[in-house]
């Protein structure tokens, strides 16, 4: 079996028969439907209740819509589905408890904070690529309400942001990996180390990812034997702006120059002018909604070769920023490459 | 590769070549190391504070202390560990954050509840025997004040408990799986779904996770064609006393007698009239501490030749209890066997 799987270094993985993306959709709410990738997004609610009670009945629904979209445009029924791995920020992920489970497929629960779909993209195509499954499900989903209320302050408090603050995105990212040749492609991995650098602040997440993302790349190109140009983009997750120009620098001090190169899923989600989103979007739905419905698209398309897709997570809760403790990173790097026919 | 792999049916999965337990811990606090299983395990903490600060870093230096001591029972080095899988209880997984990623190794959070030891022994052998890896280690954990906390009251509340509560285990189990030939094989899993029987007591969990696990071990009897007899002992992980009654009627409706087969790490690890525990432990370090300390070396000796080892899990949090959710379980299932020589 080893023949089919190319370790590079400690951290990389090579498949030798890569996984191909059958389908991914992204769902979103209303801020994100008033920002740049509107016309790209699968669907798009009004209220971002999704027709629930709560704002967690609200996830757990947009994440099955999520799926169900995906496998929509797969042509195929959850019974075609091996495996689920799902994950999202909530505490015990009951948003990946409820909603998920009604599909009846056996569930892998995921935590990686906002690096999540990185997670499950890693092991859902080590899964297939091992001939474990003919096709698994990937999701994850954040939403801006239950992400306040989760890690923050209640709404109707209006806490003031600090400039450095990212908005948590109302979305969901449903991606199904399977054996099918197709026009999207995984070819490759490198796995994420927890790296922490000390630093405390809550309100400033993509400086306590950033470290994360340029160690889990610059170990990528190295293991990989690549140079940035070789990828016509790498996409971190949630950096947004203070966490890109952190990783810019720590990149160039290594010698690697990602200037523009780089892109992030939280830059692109919002239009920062207009929408007074301060460092940019957050959450785990954030790249996988961005994934399922731009990214993805725009390698089918032809538009990108191959991308780096990078997500990233910080990983925190209530009780360790009140216990004063540092919020580590972790960033997980995907290859997808467009499948020539 | 899929000549390495057997499907049975849609939940489970037999390795052709089998994955080999390297080494287990398990490493408990003054609760459990006053129990009946005392003399089995590696380490047992006086006062359950592991020499921190506070409950939660004690539970990370707990789980990063049976993880060295399973390293070092296997005689290998950090490095040696090609991925780690590792979950908790506690909010975004803060106790798998904190500690274990001192090891410096590529790390994939879980969440599973109380299965996320079935989960994590699952993923891992999976990858072993995918060939990703030579050597993995799963390791999950709990303690008793920091799922006070997370879940229920402050201790020093002094709430009183329903006879149907369980008391979580302070422990946590780490084991390391490899190609290497060794007494305990592990050589098949079945997938658990998300069961809910629309049970709401969070103070009962016992009932709200036994039809998962009714449900988990009936599949892989089905799946493998096996019955309750070919297994010395099914072990599920913490039903508790309620739990197991309510799972050996649920069995028995469907022809399957489990009576004298099955054992529950839940009620294994206390001493009920003693302890004052209850309806048995809980918790994800509950199994865990039990499978490393106790199941493995009962198979190693020979004293069991396979056992169908199910950890458990129900999936609520806070917020799932205070919206009036149900509680909806998982049961993840693992074949151990001895290795003969």
């Amino acid at each position: 079996m080893e023949e089919q799987v190319q370790y590079l270094g400690k951290q990389s993985i090579s498949f030798k028969h890569p996984v191909f993306v059958q389908a991914g959709s992204g769902v979103v709410g209303k801020t994100e439907g008033d920002g740049p990738l509107a016309e790209w997004f699968d669907e798009i609610d009004e209220d971002g209740k999704f027709g629930q009670k709560t704002w967690e009945e609200a996830e757990s629904e947009m994440q099955l819509r999520a799926a169900k979209n995906a496998l929509k445009k797969a042509s195929m029924k959850e019974e075609d589905i091996r495996m689920i791995f799902a994950g999202d920020l909530l505490a015990q992920s009951m948003a990946s408890c409820f909603g998920i489970g009604n599909l009846d497929r056996p569930v892998y629960g995921l935590f990686g904070a906002c690096s999540t779909m990185g997670e499950a993209l890693s092991l859902g195509a080590m899964m297939v690529a091992g001939g474990y499954g003919d096709n698994v499900l990937a999701v994850t989903s954040s939403h801006f309400a239950t992400a306040e209320k989760e890690f923050r302050f209640p709404l109707s408090y209006g806490n003031q942001r600090p400039l450095s603050s990212s908005w948590t995105v109302t979305g969901s990212g449903a991606c199904i990996l399977g054996k099918k040749r197709a026009k999207v492609k995984i070819s490759g991995i490198t796995s994420g180390v927890v790296t922490d650098y000390g630093l405390k602040d809550n309100q400033n997440m993509g400086a306590c990812m950033a470290p994360a993302a340029s160690n889990t790349i610059l170990r990528h190109l190295k293991d990989f034997s690549r140079k940035p140009e070789d990828y016509d983009k790498i996409i971190t997750g949630d950096l947004g702006y203070v966490g890109q120009s952190i990783l810019l620098d720590l990149t160039e001090e290594e010698g690697y120059q990602l200037q523009g190169i780089h892109d992030d899923c939280g830059i692109l989600i919002y239009d920062r002018e207009k929408q007074g989103t301060y460092a940019g979007g957050s959450g785990c739905g954030c790249c996988a909604s961005v994934l399922c419905s731009y990214i993805i698209p725009n390698i089918a398309n032809g538009k990108w070769k191959r991308v780096l897709f990078v997500p990233t997570g910080a990983l925190m809760s209530k009780v360790s920023f009140y216990e004063g403790h540092t919020v580590p990173g972790i960033a997980q790097a995907v290859v997808l490459e467009k499948e020539e026919f």
